[in-house]
């Protein structure tokens, strides 16, 4: 019986978990430090609730079914479920179903496995792990929520061993201002093309834009206004000087002035104003953000979100919010995938206790005991094998340290002994003392340098 | 539109998640201590994998399937798809599928959700997360490992505030033996029967046990060794008393007394022997593990497992195996659920850094930068309200201190202080340097002491 991976569906090795625990509690740990608690929601949603939200028309719902349907309850009559595709839905659904137990405005975040019957390629999976953060209020949301949550992230990124991550944001009010200013009534449809200026190029999105019904000269403006870039205030004078005037455009500025100002003052080098920055702009009303990996462009945006006016509404309250979505399966599996990250060893022990034979396997495991109580990670050596033998042991899974209880170290004296095997340094030790060097302490994530595109 | 919960698929507010986020990051910690790698498996299996294991007829498997099923393409016939229902069965078909990039004896945690269509009540759930361990090898098993599970699983509950965990061991040899020893031959059915004991009583068992076949002489002594219960290793003499003879019994009394006698020499009190532990003697053919919460016996087992001979096998290599399984949705669902536990507060922000007014929200924020830099997690106030309102924004989440940046201490000086709310306590401070109480920097989790059974 032969047993091969489902397609879309990955799954790591030890020491590639190891990878993405780190990457996993990192972000945790900031998003903590920020203040945001955790919530879980469960994996599924009624099936009419998933439907037709989130926009993207590729993005395929898998149902479920009890395999032994003919015994239902009544309580299975209550409508299909469905597997949840982002955590966005179910986060309003929460908000709705528990706004009288929770606290405006409500900071959150959620990191948990999604799942979409999309056709699988590089990066794209079918169940994959997002890791969320939002903050939502009632009826109104203060807009410096919008210059905190690229802060965040900005730290996130700081601290992981993924090199150096720009967070491109914009303001959904620029180039809505800036269109009506320079009389363009489709504000969407041209949004939608000017979208596509990475891949298609500035000369068939001017084309499409003339094709359109807009002139030769409002094109070049649109591409004018996508084009402006910059890492400081600059980019207010910049589209001051296309000379276009009207009240949401200085909304929009101003907003993305504030944000970007944050972001000098707090995460200096992280966030750049990309004027060509739009996002499925059917429901984000403000700020948007996208995020690109130095050197890796082609890869795309690892993290993205804005601001919603309705994140989520019962008919009588509305709930903006704002929030930011990291995409922790794609950015792990392009990184490990391609051999960028990988772990020092395979195993969270950092010692092996040796077995000198099976009857004093009692010592060995008081050693253990000893070492754990002070937080340090080993393993007992699971047979009394020849010490080269258990050394071999350790090496396969990485662990630096093997150590060998009273009367067994090679000067044949009675104290405990432990081995660097890697320098093969072997010295007297105490289980109550001991201490490994704080690096050893746990598996190490090392990152293969590199400062190509290797996509 | 009304919003209600989804029977079975239970979600916590922000402090219950609290709750079981300690939970989850003791069980984790405590397994890597153990040198335990973690793996996660991918929510799905093949059905026809998932169909027949495990056991348990009201086992119920939920099918998933693509709501949009008309442009499948040929990756899509493979076979349906069931989201597991455990983690062995999971576990055994990755051992099968990564053998060749394992090293055994392979050691692993694992800790998911799994789903399973039963009918919901109380500490049942149709999704729950489980915490597994198991060590496997190629071939044969080491029996230390049989020894090894209770003591990483005792250090589990000594370390969460559930209270005293008595985890029940027997070895399936015992009875087997001793049935054999007094001319039982129906093993299987004959355990059936006795493993009812704390449901009907000794008399019903007796009864069903001649009823089956067995002399009343027989269901006496199946009846007395299955009152056998010793904190110490005086079972097997309590046995031997009941002078029957059998070779598999006197492995099965050396094998048990080899538990019984680690977990008296590594973690006293919290191993029991009780030879009336059966568990689903299918697959187990070893060591069998049970655990009862002092005081809540009528729960229930939390966390139970045992040995299989045959873990995993793909028809030319046997994978025999160990484990042990923590239930911890069932476990925290009734603990929080009875109000037993409660989290100190609903957000791991440990200070809010007060806002004098909008125009200085940066100073705030910088404030808010050092103390996260040094590992203090806290939020900056969402308006600059009264300091009376900003202060009730605190006491609502359980944030114990609120910051006042530069000029805004109630002496009008130009320095920052710090309030502790609880005791109204305030004091100069330095962002860069003010440390909380230990106790104070993450949610304390607090236990309503109770010693009565409240199930």
């Amino acid at each position: 019986m032969k047993i091969t991976p489902i397609s879309g569906f990955p799954e790591f090795l030890p020491a590639q978990r190891i990878v993405e625990q780190h990457f996993l509690d990192v972000i945790r740990e900031t998003f903590e430090l920020h203040g945001f608690p955790s919530i879980e929601t469960r994996a599924v949603e009624p099936v009419d609730r998933l439907v037709g939200k989130g926009g993207d028309a590729d993005k395929e719902i898998y149902g479920i079914h009890r395999l032994a349907r003919d015994d239902d309850g009544p309580e299975d009559r209550s409508g299909e479920l469905g597997l949840h595709f982002d955590l966005t839905v179910p986060f309003a659904r929460y908000v709705l179903e528990n706004a009288g137990h929770l606290s405006f405005p409500f900071r959150r975040h959620q990191i948990q496995k999604v799942w979409r019957g999309e056709r699988p390629q590089e990066g794209r999976y079918r169940e994959f792990t997002q890791a969320d953060i939002d903050v939502v209020d009632v009826g109104e949301l203060a807009p410096h929520f919008e210059a905190e949550m690229p802060l965040v992230i900005a730290e996130v990124f700081r601290k992981l061993p993924v090199g150096r991550m720009v967070i491109q944001v914009n303001n959904r009010k620029i180039p809505e201002g800036f269109y009506l200013g320079i009389g363009i009534e489709d504000v969407a449809g041209t949004l939608r093309i000017v979208d596509k200026l990475d891949k298609i190029g500035p000369a068939k999105v001017k084309a499409q834009l003339v094709e359109a019904g807009q002139t030769a000269e409002q094109a070049d403006q649109c591409l004018a206004l996508a084009a402006i870039r910059s890492e400081d205030l600059s980019f207010v004078d910049r589209v001051r000087a296309l000379g276009v005037q009207h009240p949401t455009l200085d909304d929009g500025l101003d907003a993305l002035a504030a944000v970007i100002r944050a972001g000098l003052d707090n995460a200096p080098g992280a966030l750049v104003a990309d004027l060509k920055i739009a996002r499925g702009l059917d429901y984000y009303t403000g700020t948007v953000y996208e995020t690109q990996l130095v050197g890796f462009e082609s890869w795309g945006s690892f993290c993205s979100g804005g601001r919603y006016d309705s994140l989520a509404s019962d008919g009588k309250t509305t709930y903006p919010g704002v929030g930011i979505s990291i995409g922790v399966s794609r950015l792990l599996g392009l990184l490990i995938g391609k051999g960028l990250l990988t772990a020092s060893r395979s195993t969270p022990a950092c010692v092996l206790v040796a077995v000198n034979d099976e009857e004093s396997r009692a010592l060995s495991t008081r050693v253990a005991t000893e070492l754990r109580a002070r937080g340090i990670p080993c393993e007992v050596a699971p047979k009394p094998a020849k010490f080269g033998k258990q050394i071999r042991y350790a090496e396969r899974r990485g662990i630096p340290y093997v150590w060998f209880p009273g009367a067994a170290g090679d000067d044949g004296e009675g104290g405990d002994q432990v081995k660097d095997i890697r320098s093969g340094d072997q010295v007297d030790a105490a289980a109550t003392t001991w201490e490994p060097p704080e690096q050893d302490l746990r598996p190490q994530i090392l990152r293969v340098e590199t400062t190509t595109d290797q996509s």
